[in-house]
């Protein structure tokens, strides 16, 4: 085999774009198909929840209804690019799951109907699905429902214009780059063998698979079939292959064109699109793809060769996604080899006789050698990559033990069990991790909880969405030309400015709630002590707060509950001046405190909060009881979970020993034992979902203070004195509206049901899912 | 004469209701013709810009169109209804101004045309037009033009109402109050001679009055004309009286409505309101005045008898404001005596008296033992108001020495001079003190600028304003049922919260500018430093910044004007990163900067920013020339100002000495001399109005760039190489939007034009004033 092209390595150093080689863009497709809870193909039609299918960037349906896409965005990174696609799988296993339905796990079909009655994808337009019904009479519906992953990968940019600039090339740049990337799909060709050979993981598959390809299969039992050697059954001869190989040139561009637009012409393929090829070159757009690449030239290049491997959740590694890049980048620094028509068969055949015999002989070598040679690569490009140096030595071992390949591990695990169990068992289990991630956007796990969820949500019914500065939680979400931007989950423009500066002023929130007859603690702003001491006696009788008009951790506030004298009420405002130059007195308004979530006309969800606390089964300690209840997924520490761990500190030992308890202590069963005076989940307290329970009349009371501030998001905090009760004129107040409500505490409460306020922020902005 | 009620004065400090005895509710409204240059009444109609007469609370017409009328919202404290007054004073005349008419600063009329010449109000209903029709044949044109001031005065209503609960009164409550009023009523009537000695100020009148008046007065000169002993003239016989004395008793509210009522309907009277008592009952609606005070009984005292005063700019002074409320309550504590058809007829002879003949006799004995009386009574319930005792000893003083009496004094200063010219002299005056107090809204200079600004625009067109929270300059103005709640000045409901949001972030504010082909600075934020570094060649040609994303007091910022070594780049991105954990680079843009403010679809001002400086005459010197500079009344101290005064500080002198100068030099005439490196207002630099020097293609892309953002408000910072040029895509950039632009400097910059910023919000929020 050829060697590395050294003379373009030291070039590429030399001019300093070995880094800037190493980046690059990364996008991903994959494809699973449903099924039901006992592993056949799911014959309902794709959830509804995703939205309009075509419209969907994220999520869509292949050739069968039954059949989910998910697509990534690109990405400057593959762990970025790898992190999304977890999170589309999550995301679509979740609602999968509501309905009982679960991803299948291997590339090969799961339980399969009859070819006629698997569903071809309903598709909007007329075109895509006669085409879909054309490929299913085409090739049989059953060999379309085989999936795996498309790996979409460019350049960078920079790299590719620097090395042009500093090649002083006399072709123009679109001839330059594309001259690279025909390169990199030749040479993967060539090799693609030792890809299939690293990636393969669908060595077994069910019987209800292609007839004839299961009456030439051997058992492991009766369900489940194979091929000796075989490794992935969608690059074999029962695979996703065209009728016949196609001679398409990798020459050029124009060749390339040419010669699928001779195919299409003489009706050997329906379209450019039939065109199986384990890589294709890519235009930038995608409207007349052919015609764009002659006036563009290659945008990237498509990898379509890669099994679902049902070792992984995500239905392949991290590790391999780096490997398969780097692999690309080697297929750059090779040398160039020639890879005409006698060259692409050799291709070919190499690939079927790695399915029939598996990696044997001089392909053995050839295949340390390339890894080799990748090595040496490294060794010039990024020396201080201990990691994927560790990780090319693996993948020596495999070529020379082939019983530690995925295609060998998945099956040796077959053989325990079988093809549907063995799968429907993984798919089961990722649903539950993926069920477990709950909240978290994989990949964007340093954003605030609430704006998570929403881009969950907007993923889910494929609303675009863009970090605009991810720091600041801001995004913009796009449907077709409808663009929102969007700070932390629920500032909008759904709000006015004027609507969040009244919530955000105290006196501004209680006197408009007051106009519109609402029930806020009484009281007054004081701007003077003389003022203050006037009213004295209006007040002497009562319950009231003294404050400084901006709380700042609880300074200068005092709270009387009895009688008090005039020479306390004026110490207490003298405190309160200090801290500020308003000071207001408020009525002390006793009852339980609710957070009424507001979101346009509608109470999405009540929540109470509880303070830290456990409960006795009679026969744990309270400090076991802590540790087992700290157990929740949904406890965490440092605002990344909707719950916190409960502490056992220096604050809840106190806090017991006040009461009388210690840590040893037994509660008894049933026994509810508090640790916080306070009912901050912060420190470990608890959130209820009241939603059903509190009556329509405060739920109202509710809507009506959001409508007087104007606002659409707000949280409402309600004293409520007993909500076994109607709400009177006397029995509740309004003691605060929230902009920016924290909305994840709806959706994940310690009690109670998801309230799916993500979604309602999207039904608002957005209009809701047609139904 | 009888003396206090000791009974109740000691009651009411025994039930320590001495503190809220002296608290109130006050209100009032001040008339005042409008003259020409001349002192001729004018003759145009009411200013539009104050808007429907009918709907603006604050400023409308009386008898006559020419007639202005300045009503106070009620307050708490006399001193916040004079300084709204003083506001008023101040907006109307700057509104007058601006057609070169004065407010008449006599109660007197100024010179008058023929009676049938005068003008009546013309107002939208045609019934209020007739009454006033009715009204000039009844009494004269002529009379209707004599103006004065009417005091409203309440109680506290806690006072009353405690002293009602202490009194064990079997009366109800309301029975109780209305004795109270009836008792200050009374005893208001029956003194009243000594409050208009105190007060009068209209000696004098112009011959073009009334013609049997003129005819029986004394001449001063050919013009100005008077009675010996006459201070007040619509107090006098030939003031503003009803044809005759009526009968209307003061003994109950009953009576007092049944009087009214038969004088309606025995047509002595065309209605209530042409009784024109010196002081009148009224109820706290004014839908159905005299069922109102059946119903629901006296909410205030209104006190008619006040004459303008030409010495005060506001046509009356704080201390007589004071006196009256003293006065009042004075008429509280006092014995009640009998006030019936004979008290009454003695009130009007002893009033007549004090017209023909001055304060003589038994009436100078009783009006000392008055305010001895007033004087005792002080030193009961507030013994520690020395500032009121000095001020009831000046009035004894005056009571002693006629010639020091308001009338005595303006009749004097009339003697130099000509009653036309005296008082057009001083409405001059008063005109220019209005205009310098330019900016500022008497009462509420604790207000930000821009927020004052605001108010008066309001004001002026009737639109009512409320400070909901002053510390925060939240206010709520209210037309009708239309309510908008704004934040200094600016931020209002026009504003969407994510169109703030997007605006206080650059990282944001650049992109959605950006993604509308809009010019902003090049640049990328970074998350770490190696892909700042990666970045590193394409930059190094360029002129750049390396800055935190928030920038805090210019820490960790690097400008690089020069081709710059790696390591230097690493530096500044390693300094930056220690302050923030996003970096953003970005081209260093050249040019001078403006500030350009829009509003809705308008550039309302463009402004553009000097460093402090001073221009050399060749006489005085830089120090000499700061301080003539600083006489300007935009430039003062704190913020309270437009313009703040240049400061000879240590940071002015060193940059004098670094440009070689001191501050003893003499610059040669017309040298420019700066003080300061950086152009901020706060340092002393000065505001240039470019409005109408910038061309209209750079005013465009500021309206675009608001539009992009979605902002009504907002300040779009631009950086122009040339205003010479039109704009192209290369020689401007917009390097911020800003929400919550100040308005006071587009109102009053150092060079230019009132580009009324204030009254185009308003526009914006209310809709224009209708032609």
């Amino acid at each position: 085999m050829d060697s590395l092209n050294l003379d373009l390595i030291n070039f590429i150093i030399d001019k300093k774009l070995d880094k800037e080689l190493l980046r690059g863009r990364f996008g991903l497709e994959k494809e699973n198909t449903r099924v039901d809870k006992d592993g056949h193909l799911a014959l309902t039609p794709h959830p509804k929840a995703f939205g309009n299918k075509t419209d969907n960037p994220y999520i869509q349906t292949d050739f069968s209804e039954s059949q989910i896409e998910m697509i990534t965005p690109t990405f400057n990174s593959i762990e970025e690019t790898y992190h999304f696609l977890e999170a589309l799988q999550d995301i679509v296993t979740q609602e999968l799951m509501e309905t009982g339905e679960y991803l299948w796990t291997s590339s090969n079909p799961p339980v399969l109907p009859r070819d006629e009655d698997i569903p071809i994808a309903h598709m909007e337009d007329p075109l895509e699905e006669m085409y879909r019904t054309q490929l299913g009479h085409k090739y049989g519906r059953k060999k379309q429902l085989l999936s795996g992953i498309h790996y979409n990968f460019s350049f960078n940019e920079n790299f590719l214009k620097k090395l042009y600039e500093a090649s002083l090339s006399k072709d123009e740049y679109k001839l330059f780059k594309d001259g690279l990337y025909l390169k990199v799909a030749r040479n993967v060709l060539k090799y693609r063998w030792l890809l299939i050979y690293l990636t393969g993981a669908s060595p077994v598959f069910n019987k209800s698979y292609i007839e004839q390809c299961v009456a030439l299969s051997d058992h492991l039992d009766e369900d489940s079939r194979y091929f000796p050697n075989m490794n992935s059954l969608r690059n074999s001869v029962c695979g996703y292959r065209n009728d016949k190989p196609f001679n398409v040139s990798f020459n050029s561009v124009n060749e390339y064109v040419q010669d699928l637009q001779n195919l299409v012409q003489s009706k050997e393929l329906l379209s450019a699109k039939e065109f199986y090829s384990p890589i294709r070159l890519k235009p930038a757009t995608g409207e007349n793809p052919l015609q764009e690449l002659l006036d563009n030239g290659i945008a990237y290049l498509e990898l379509r060769m890669f099994d679902l491997n049902p070792l992984f959740k995500n239905g392949i590694s991290l590790e391999i996604l780096k490997f398969i890049h780097l692999f690309l980048v080697y297929m750059l620094l090779k040398q160039d080899e020639p890879f005409n028509e006698d060259e692409q068969q050799q291709a070919n055949l190499d690939l079927d006789t790695l399915m029939m015999e598996g990696l044997q002989g001089s392909m053995k070598v050839t295949a340390v050698a390339l890894i080799d040679s990748m090595q040496e690569m490294l060794r010039y490009i990024n020396p201080d990559d201990q990691p994927m140096n560790t990780l090319l030595e693996h993948k020596k071992n495999i070529i020379l033990n082939p019983a530690l390949s995925y295609a060998s591990i998945v099956k040796a695990e077959i053989q325990h069990s079988s093809f549907l169990h063995y799968h429907l068992i993984k798919a089961k289990q990722y649903a539950n991790h993926s069920l477990e991630a709950g909240y978290k956007l994989a990949g964007y796990e340093d954003l605030e909880l609430s704006t998570q969820l929403l881009l969950k949500a907007a993923v889910k019914r494929g609303i675009h969405f863009e970090l605009i500065d991810r720091d600041d939680n801001f995004v913009v979400l796009t449907k077709g030309d409808h663009k929102e931007y969007v700070k932390q989950a629920t500032k909008t423009a759904l709000d006015s400015y004027s609507t969040v500066l009244i919530m955000e002023n105290k006196i501004v929130t209680k006197e408009v709630l007051k106009q519109q007859g609402i029930r806020v603690p009484g009281g007054n702003a004081y701007r003077n002590l003389q003022d203050a001491m006037l009213d004295y006696e209006v007040h002497r009788e009562k319950k009231i707060v003294i404050k400084p008009k901006s709380t700042n951790f609880g300074l200068g506030i005092t709270i009387f509950t009895n009688n008090f004298s005039i020479e306390d009420y004026q110490r207490a405002f003298e405190m309160a001046f200090e801290h500020d130059r308003t000071v207001l007195l408020e009525e002390f308004v006793t009852g339980k405190e609710y957070r009424f979530l507001v979101m346009g006309d509608e109470v999405v969800g009540i929540l109470h909060r509880v303070p830290a606390n456990i409960v006795g089964d009679g026969v744990r300690t309270i400090e076991q009881l802590i540790h087992e209840k700290n157990k929740d997924p949904l406890r965490g520490q440092g605002y990344r979970t909707p719950l916190e761990k409960i502490q056992l500190g220096e604050a809840e030992r106190l806090f017991l020993k006040i009461h009388s308890k210690d840590p040893s202590d037994i509660p008894r069963l049933g026994e509810v034992i508090y640790l916080r005076e306070n009912s901050n989940i912060s420190t470990g307290g608890d959130s209820i979902d009241f939603t059903d329970e509190i009556p329509i009349s405060y739920k109202q009371l509710a809507i009506q203070s959001a409508k007087a501030a104007g606002a659409t998001f707000c949280g409402v905090d309600m004293m409520i004195n007993d909500i076994e009760q109607e709400a009177t004129n006397e029995n509740y107040s309004i003691i605060e509206i929230n902009f920016n409500p924290a909305i994840h505490i709806h959706c994940y409460p310690y009690q109670g049901t998801n309230r799916k306020a993500d979604d309602k922020i999207l039904d608002l902005l957005f209009g809701k899912i047609d139904g």
